[in-house]
This record gives C-alpha cells, sequence and structure tokens, in this order.
C-alpha cells in the first residue's frame, strides 16, 4: 500500500452551506458537483476534497447505525478491484478493524472501508472512470 | 486562501501503535519523528501525514477539554504570520468558528485553528523552518 491519501472526504449535515463556506467564502474552485449530494474539490496536486451529504457517505461505508459524529474519510486510489482486495487484506494484517468489506457500489467502483488503530477510517477505492497514475497523482 | 491540504494529522492514543500499523503493517516510510510525540509520513507530492500524540495536538489547538473524539486537523501552511492572521480573518468571514486565535508555538512557529460548518477542524501555519512552495508544495 503506497503511502497516499487521494481523497478526503467530509461528511456535512448541509452541502448547501459547506458550499458556501469553501466555495463562496474562501473561493476555492467546483471541480465536478451534484446537486445537494457532493461537492468536489480539486486541492493541492492529485489531492480531492470531497463535501458529502453525510447520510449518504456513511450509507455507501456500510456505517450502521450512523454515529453522529462528523465523519471522515481518507480514501487511497488503486488500479483494480483485486488491488482493493489485496490492500484491504493487508490493511487487515496489520491490525485495521474492517469497517466494510469489499463491494460493488451503485456509481460502478468497488470499495472496502477499514478503521485504523484509533478508529480512523479509510476508503479502498477502484473508480474504473478516474485514472491513479504511477506517482499516485488522481485525475478526476 | 488557496484550495491546499498540507497536512493531515491524526490524533493518536499510542504513537508507538500508530507506528507499528502505518510503518511496520504498511510499510510507509518515516520522514521525521520525535520518539513518543508524532511521526510524519510523507505522503504523495506536497501531503504529510502526521501521527500525533492527542494531548499534545489538543494542547496545542487550545481544545479545552479535549473532547475525547479521536481528533483529526487538516493543515493549510502559510508563508508568515501575517499570512495567518489574514486567512484566518477570511475564514472569519465566509462564517468559519475561531477555535484558538493565532498563537506563537513553542517550536517556533505561529498558527490559529478555525471550525468550517460542521466543525471540521483546519489548523493555519506559518512555520519558519518549512517551506511552501508558489504551486503550494511543502517541503519539510
Amino acid at each position: 500500500m503506497q503511502p497516499r491519501v487521494d481523497f478526503i472526504s467530509l461528511g456535512v449535515r448541509d452541502v448547501a452551506i459547506s458550499r458556501r463556506f469553501y466555495v463562496e467564502g474562501l473561493g476555492w474552485p467546483v471541480h465536478r458537483e451534484h446537486e445537494d449530494d457532493v461537492v468536489f474539490i480539486q486541492a493541492n496536486h492529485g489531492l480531492i476534497l470531497s463535501l458529502w451529504n453525510v447520510a449518504q457517505m456513511e450509507e455507501e461505508a456500510a456505517v450502521d447505525p450512523p454515529s453522529g459524529v462528523p465523519c471522515i474519510t481518507l480514501s487511497h486510489n488503486v488500479t483494480s478491484p483485486d488491488d482493493v482486495d489485496r490492500t484491504m487484506a493487508q490493511a487487515k494484517a496489520a491490525g485495521a478493524l474492517i469497517v466494510s468489506t469489499p463491494r460493488k457500489q451503485p456509481w460502478g467502483g468497488y470499495t472496502g472501508y477499514f478503521a485504523d488503530p484509533d478508529g480512523f477510517r479509510w476508503e479502498v477505492a477502484f473508480n474504473p472512470t478516474w485514472t491513479v497514475a504511477d506517482d499516485g497523482g488522481v485525475t478526476v
């Protein structure tokens, strides 16, 4: 598993309010968005900051029940479903708690979630429409 | 305020346990470390993942009392103390809650903390010993 964070997803209560803060308030550029669901901001280099409706985010991560605590996910993108399985197995062997086993997502991807020793949540994701370069940069 | 995340700091209960997970388990390289206090991992491009003793992290952010919830900070590095003040003022104008007003830190830096509309914590930091390039990359 390369030392890479590709996405930071903030689970927000109201995407419009978060958009107002980051985009209108701080002046950050929207890379792509789906109204009321998610706003992607292309941050430095390959990193993407995602402002994501918290209910949808918890549903996709199969966290049940949602804790109510503001949630954050660090994402690690890989290049194939097999890579997702391998990376999840490596994390488990290293002592990670498996939050949700890898599964196909409605948007076409294949993702699993684990938690590190303090409960910080990582997603391991294969997204067939996005490119992960050899150097780890992600192109949306 | 440029759309940049320079550091992700995870507030961990036991740095040695986190080190074992990320460094020995996942194979991620240590960039720099201070025993029992913090481990810096140089992640993709300019991004640094910091595994930081949670008590120290909360003390530096002047969060009082510590919430007990695993804490995470997204850091935005700038090039001068004035830049810290300007950025904090911009965040406040955009609706941020000021977590701690900018102050000098024992390690020589000058930092302030704000929270976004969902309570996600950002540090705005000037570190005189680190370089922020025009393109936003940070060199430790």
